[in-house]
């Protein structure tokens, strides 16, 4: 079934990420509980809690079992979770008296959310991968177009010059930072989850801070000071670092679109879907899609956000609402990195078009530039109505500004170094040169 | 894949809906959109725009052609959406001159956009049929227990008393509402999309509106004033009934865990996952699915709205929203209205529960009636100070306020009649006939 | 304090709407209350409830009575609502017996309730009163510019000729549509709130129904079928006609600031913000506002809608949450109408950037065009080709396609006909009379 | 005007958070883009940018300079955002050559994010001074009722025994987290917004760096790489952790509603809003308004994220999407930490009650500990059977599961010591002193 297009067979190219599906589907969220269920009875029996035999089997026959999950598909409709099923058919399978250690003093919550954990932990080092594969070529976009000069645009409208550098750059600074977030929340997030019926270890008796510690050893996963069923934050902020990963790369996704338009035409974001009725259109897909998945997740943060008020030890409510949410936020963040690692190192950009554009407002945007050289010699208020006098002129015949300040007075300026954008770009340069020294730094070991 | 779980053959039976999926499986949106594509052939011969033959070969090849899905799927991801890798497979299987006549003057949205309307069609039945019985099963609940006496409460706190029957005409009334609105609805949400290019159907000529008509009447779907692209408020308000239809059964929802509660355990939602180290639960799973349910649509509403900011004639970014959200929408709504409608007639009332819990409060809950039927003694000051002095009483010495009030007067007050919860149920009988008069009239042609 | 800009003194102007604001300061909720309070009173001596002189008495305090809202702050925030608060004063006001007849048999929901939706059908008969306005604004800009031809735009590429008309037409269809959904949702919306502490009237006994026809009467608002304290549907659906209604004018807003782009210059959208260094900048502010408020409603909705999980029979939580939604979604949509009726009269539309827009793709836009003409001479096949030559002459020389078409053939075509944009606009008229008539008859009593 | 309950006089005290309130009042805003301007101006003059002199008189009139914001607001409204207005009034206050220099250099969004982030700087320290004084009061209530056993509820179901100082520190451990995140993010959200009309600070010239050195260190607030105009990924976090923030204090608030029902009357939460007719009640307003705040933040942040898509260097769309978003998410939070600061330390826990509630299931709760201890006698099947007819009896008799296993068996087991809860607490206490010496060391410093 397709209910969601990330599911989808047929939409899948364009919204799916396989690496990622890969961690979601059925069988993979089977075997990260199985992946429990073994190291469990192994560090069980490590604090003798269950015999060693028993462990071992269950070791052995979790290796290779895969149950079809649709035959759990009864089961979960009735316990509310797919975990007493699997359980049970996972007894079933081992059989004797070794079954009935399995799940030893766990509950469903500690398999099912460990499970996720691991699965996570495979999920963001796909995301960190694509992420710094990401910044790599931002950081190649901003150094190849230092000087590639163009309209800053502010509210829509032709601003002052910037450069493609900069502009490249200002994709790039959140990305550092994001990436750098997600780092230092791996240390929350990648965390055991076991604390068996209500939160206690109740039923493993004096032992069971051992098991916690022999568990943690066999998973890799940290426990947490106290079980963390009901305590959702470090959840809640990492769907928010995932939004604000496809936030920023919705902000290029906007950005690339708004420039690719027929009228503007300063940059095309890699292929672009042609028509064969109108051949000349090229549909900026991918860059639209980063747009879509920004605000596919933006919306879903705010629906994963309620599902931190769970009642007392757990809420059935409040648990499956994440189920609805999280994997598609992943999905979607993915996929928006798959697609801008794809699209961002083949951006055709069209220095050219930029150059035509700076001239449409026939040098008014550097009226600014020209208002502090000429107040240099004539004073401001002088400088000043120069200036108006000029822009009255330029208006009036559609002429450029540079070409009516000359007119108007014979004080000693380089109108030519003047009325040159590439002269009016500030400290672009500078900025490109900070943004990429922090990337530079922040992926030296990748 | 299972990204969603509405698409997991694992979690399915606890999420998914199956009639209603099967309306959003990649096949049956291609079903959809080549249903579109013959009947545009056929409208198209009748107004006299393509040959007839040319109608009836694209219409034959059309009933058998099912592409596999995953066929489409590089198309899909170049193009941004399916429909020119499916139009391009579609002539290769017809092949010849007869292929130049499919999709002649269409846009890929008019394919997309009727295909889903079409399948909305058959939802809204599924959705609506549901409703019905959910209607049927709540009247029935609502007169069963006219009489079923339990404690009104409010903000968390026991009030003055109610019937189980008007709590149930009180889950029942948004029903009826809603399913009216739904109703009036789908005017204006079964339409034709179909607008061409830019939305003026130019390329189809001076016929355009009568392949316009005939297409409505191939697929019984008027047409709009003019395209509606870009134009998505109509979605909107049903994506809004949905979230009302799955709120109301969340509230429903809620209402029932809290009334399952082990401490309170007025009423048994249903089956209920029992646990073998813990044979005293009883999970509310359906109910907490309700809440679920209706949290996540809430949620998805608001992210569904932002797809309105539609740029121009079409915007990639915000159509593509749409198809992150709706289906899942649907699917929620259509989950919740199944599971409502297997919970409602199965529900364990116990009115022996209720009876207690109305006994919590030791007759203060009807400090009200007490004080009321005084003061017609004694007018209201001394009503009030005589109340208040037995209510102290009772707390002293946790006696019944009816106990202690005898003691303090002799007026002659039916103080048996007075204590009986049943009879201070106000007005609850005829709101109940009320609510159900109205039900039954909306219901009385299905 | 003004934690909301529409609160704000300084941000006023650009985000606030006083009209609506007064619909929502603490003093028109006081008012509302009172009003309530008063009805109530004559409502209950009509039916024999409450003695005359005292209904009289507090109905002439109630026409005075207007409290300083900070009086309350106190008593709010004890009792998690005003209500009690004002209540006390009220009877203070009114002194001796009398004023134990004040909120007979009410609660706070009632007051509380009853009043909001007092000033919701004052808040609707305004945002309707603009709404007809803007309908009547946006007709006008339809048929001024039936003829202006523009060019149509797809995933932010140029496609087919279209009209501004029309687009002033695409504008104007959802909000008649939505209007009368408004006109249609008033029936539900305008409602008594009328339960009682848990919703059955118990404290008023036998009179209750008759009490409730009186109080429906005095307030010109019917009952519904039973009371609706935890029924929030018809709230749900109000606040989503709110969001498409805000939606409807972010759409507009967007095409606006999209078509006022330096490069674009097709639209200016009323006053713009210039600036004094860079004179060439015209901030399209009012358009933006509409994106920002469609963006903000579109969220709220979300938020709102979570509202409906009330527990029981009325909950503290769910029900303040409304508090902090639905007065903001009201502003919204009304600043939205209010920036939008200031601004689609005023709309500078540029006639000649239009035309010159048409010509940037040298004629490629309509090579479909040129494609169907030259078939009815020389078949599919050799046209297709023939333009597709063509296409590859005009882009190598940069000259027009309809240049390079009567160069490679001789068939007798109207060809300075064929390349005007004016002959490709399809329906464009059709549909603009058809929208236009549809809005028509929609006001016509307005 | 009070569109926002946080804004009105009559719902304040209920609402609203002085403290932080008056951080976002029209005068606290324009004193602190009064104050970036003051140092911008001597920032520039120690560059050399501008005269000393002027920047001497520019901070002179600065330090009083505070204009009715009423008088700003038909320049907002104008220019969509208050800054012009500002200077414009601060120039004429200032008059002469003077007056030239101020704002010299700035753009708008300079002034108005830099005044956002000090008062955000004030804000988190309010907020950072409650969070540790709830964490204090936390500890305190874990620490006391270590002892204080109950019983723990999963999926609104008994389950088995836990303490009320295991719940307090699960109400605590992410309130450390969330502080400890909350004091990373400082160093990202307290930084300086300065990069002139479209981030180059082309104006400034060649003592571009060398002014915003100069200003940093004014403001006490570190540049960025480059101007983070259009990059609001550090605000999502930020918005993210106060959702997080006011998350765990709903979830407490939600556990403290349920417990405070009249049927489980485990924890009365501070005061709550009696009634004079239901004597009976004590609503939990406070509790319940910690649930309301945590919605509404959630649902806020998911419209907060959609204001990350900025287009170019600057939107004024989704810039002013986070004016309506952002202060009331930072006062929903500040409102919710100063209602748990107030409600915590006064919970009224009853042992009695909670100990009561640990009888309801007749001894079921621990039907587990039962089996295993018997399973150390008789084997774990033998100790399944015996307890499942231990179970019935007790279900048939209404008697105590540990009143009917002693007859069934006679091994040697101390039933009365295994019937006690106390004894079935499992890790509570470890647990308990794992969080509250992570929670000690957090806060030592403070």
């Amino acid at each position: 079934m397709t209910i969601s297009p990330f599911d989808s067979a047929m939409l899948g190219n364009l919204f799916a990420d396989a690496e990622i599906a890969a961690l979601f589907t059925d069988d993979a969220q089977i075997a990260s509980m199985v992946l429990f269920e073994a190291a469990l009875a192994s560090a069980e029996a490590r604090a003798g809690v269950i015999p060693e035999a028993s462990a071992n089997r269950i070791a052995d026959v979790c290796r290779e079992f895969r149950p079809d999950p649709a035959t759990l598909a009864a089961g979960t409709a009735n316990a509310g979770v797919p975990v007493p099923a699997l359980v049970k058919a996972l007894k079933a399978e081992i059989g004797g008296d070794d079954a009935r250690y399995v799940h030893f003093g766990a509950t469903s919550q500690d398999v099912f959310d460990t499970g996720l954990v691991l699965r996570l932990r495979d999920a963001v080092a796909i995301i960190r991968r694509r992420t710094r594969k990401l910044i790599k070529a931002l950081i190649a976009q901003a150094e190849t177009h230092r000087a590639t000069v163009m309209i800053g645009r502010t509210r829509s409208q032709q601003a002052v010059p910037t450069t493609f550098g900069l502009k490249a750059a200002g994709w790039l600074a959140p990305l550092v930072r994001i990436d750098h977030r997600i780092d230092t929340l791996c240390a929350d997030l990648f965390r055991l989850s076991f604390g068996g019926a209500a939160g206690t270890l109740a039923s493993i008796g004096d032992k069971a801070i051992e098991v916690e510690r022999n568990l943690a050893d066999e998973l890799e996963l940290p426990p947490t000071d106290m079980p963390w069923h009901s305590q959702r934050d470090v959840l809640v902020d990492f769907a928010a670092q995932l939004t604000a990963l496809s936030g920023a790369l919705g902000k290029m996704g906007q950005d690339l679109v708004l420039l690719a338009q027929s009228e503007i035409a300063e940059v095309q974001p890699g292929k672009g879907g042609g028509s064969s009725t109108m051949p000349h259109k090229s549909n900026p897909v991918q860059a639209e899609m980063l747009i879509t998945l920004a605000r596919f997740n933006a919306g879903q943060l705010g629906t994963f956000a309620q599902s931190q008020i769970h009642e007392h030890e757990r809420s059935g409510a409040s648990w499956l609402l994440e189920w609805l949410t999280l994997p598609q936020m992943i999905m979607a963040t993915g996929a928006g990195l798959a697609q801008a690692v794809d699209m961002v190192p083949n951006l055709k950009v069209n220095a050219d078009r930029m150059a035509a554009n700076l001239e449409l407002s026939r040098g008014a945007m550097l009226a600014e530039a020209a208002t502090f050289a000429l107040a240099e010699h004539l004073g401001r208020d002088e400088a000043d109505k120069l200036v108006k006098d000029a822009l009255a002129r330029s208006a009036a015949s559609q002429s450029n500004l540079f070409d009516e300040l000359p007119k108007l007075t014979d004080v000693g300026i380089d109108w030519a170094k003047l009325r040159d954008p590439a002269n009016y770009i500030g400290q672009a340069d500078d900025y490109i040169e900070r943004v990429v020294t922090t990337a530079r730094r922040a992926i030296k070991d990748s």
